[in-house]
């Protein structure tokens, strides 16, 4: 259960509510995302992170699956359960497949296992 | 300095001076990335490794440029700079531009924050 | 499930028993927290884990509210539930408020987020 | 060496060279820092990041202290050489002596070795 | 649940089908593990798995114990649930005991918080 | 170079001075270090810290050399570079190859990529 109180679309009022509109317009989705929820409870900074969040992961030179497997990766290396769920089921309503699925992750694996090799042996770039 | 002596092109011979070989093929490299030189130390952790590698960083149905930037953010998280060095260098061969770059740092930039702001307040996901 | 068995209060005497009373009169709670109960296999590990705990989080130059947030912090960016619980719930005693709890979350998210952004991009530190 | 190239305060107008005036007299510095110089390949993310950057770390309900100690605790955990050595030039400024740094990092030392003491043997939270 | 369908052993022909019994024989398991059922679902990523599995893992100059223990140790600092369940119960089918399971823990909690502290304080190594 | 003054030997007295000379007897080392050095900033933790250093790496049910090599797969997957140059010159005093070397970290390799292919497709655990 979370650990502050997640403020439900129908107690907000004002700004919030605006922003829970966009929210939800802009990922096409019938409800507003608990992480939104959570930082309700600081309207100032659920403003400037929303804000962010749609210059970030809007339209740029990058195509938005690239981006969403970019966020897969970032919350697999972190292990957050949470963004985990959320950027699978938007890389399936994008048509990934399972098979692109695996092959994502299979990158993830390869590059965090030599990561650490290298890492623990202090092998040095190749470039100066 | 590498913790391992890393063994140069000159002074092997056989499966590994093969591999060595295909390394520099596949990469369109001059030279053999240390990390290679680093696995040779056990010859057939380094036989295995770069089979491996072919499979998973080889056609897919992701594509190439996908793979690199996956490989970035993964080395990125986990602050590997052998790794962040050698994925720019070939993101850059690719065509990546410095936009490009920052639009991808970006997206990891937002979602490591995000990922911690979840982890931190344990908001449990929308999705059963 | 816990992977070794937490030795209960009933069933320690000596030493490990005088340590579990100090940590329930220090903590002024009711009953031992399990990661002394899982500590308690190895006594001597228990017992100048214990000593440290105290020199750590007692009385410094810091105020016990501040080590509490980084205490906090640091569970969070490792995210371990078990502490993430712990601290919050200390947090919550010591009268924290919910905009506290985010406000305090929010720096973790900004600097978990321009971390990577650095390290991904190699960016030197302005400092000599 | 930065892997995009820092534009550097003579080099910038419009938007960006107000962001870079604004940074250094809230900063109280006689230079932009690198990470901004960075993010400025990419006009509209340095905009949102500099203005959530404000929010967060401006006035609020925890001090200015707790919250730079936070962002210290953040970046050693995730161990970015660039933002510890800012934080501390900034807890520095700040008036913070050595023995109040050494008392901030053994917190992070005790509860980094705990956090994972309790992962690795899954011992469950004792709150319900 | 997993985010991609595991596929059982009643549903998989040829190459993966002795690809799974090569895995129980080896572990002496009467079941395939989820891991590799995951991996199923791009066969040419399970065999070259597979093979680095048990060449890392087989017969060197390091004892299978220590390598088992290496493994929970990493497992339990990226905090992988999983892994972190595998290889514990792998230790005890080789018969180690609860003391030394802790025992290995302390040294995982004892250097996970020696490391942050240097990491934090920027400490030199003491080796050139 | 360190964010704290380093405690060199002849500037110190009484305790933490008797403590300088059980680290260098304990360690069959000529110095000091720096590690220690830099805990003297605050004589109660070094104090503390050291006590449980013994107890954690002194005589035990797991051989010096498993411990060690523990605590180098610890800081490599925290890519402490400290602890990885202090491990890795302990082992080789132990008499490690780098044959021995190459095998660990391979382990370190292999787990560190299936931690997290594990962790992106929420594969569940075998064990209930």
């Amino acid at each position: 259960m979370a650990r502050v109180k997640l403020l439900s679309e129908e107690h907000v009022t004002g700004t919030v509510k605006e922003i829970y509109e966009d929210i939800k317009r802009t990922f096409g989705l019938p409800f507003v995302p608990n992480l939104f929820k959570a930082m309700a409870v600081h309207p100032a900074y659920l403003r400037t992170t929303w804000d962010r969040f749609k210059v970030i992961m809007g339209p740029g030179k990058l195509d938005p699956k690239t981006k969403e497997f970019l966020a897969l990766a970032v919350s697999t290396v972190n292990n957050c359960e949470y963004c985990i769920n959320a950027h699978t089921a938007q890389l399936r309503r994008m048509g990934v497949s399972e098979e692109e699925l695996v092959e994502g992750l299979a990158v993830v694996d390869l590059f965090c296992g030599i990561n650490k090799f290298l890492d623990g042996l202090r092998v040095e770039s190749d470039l100066k």
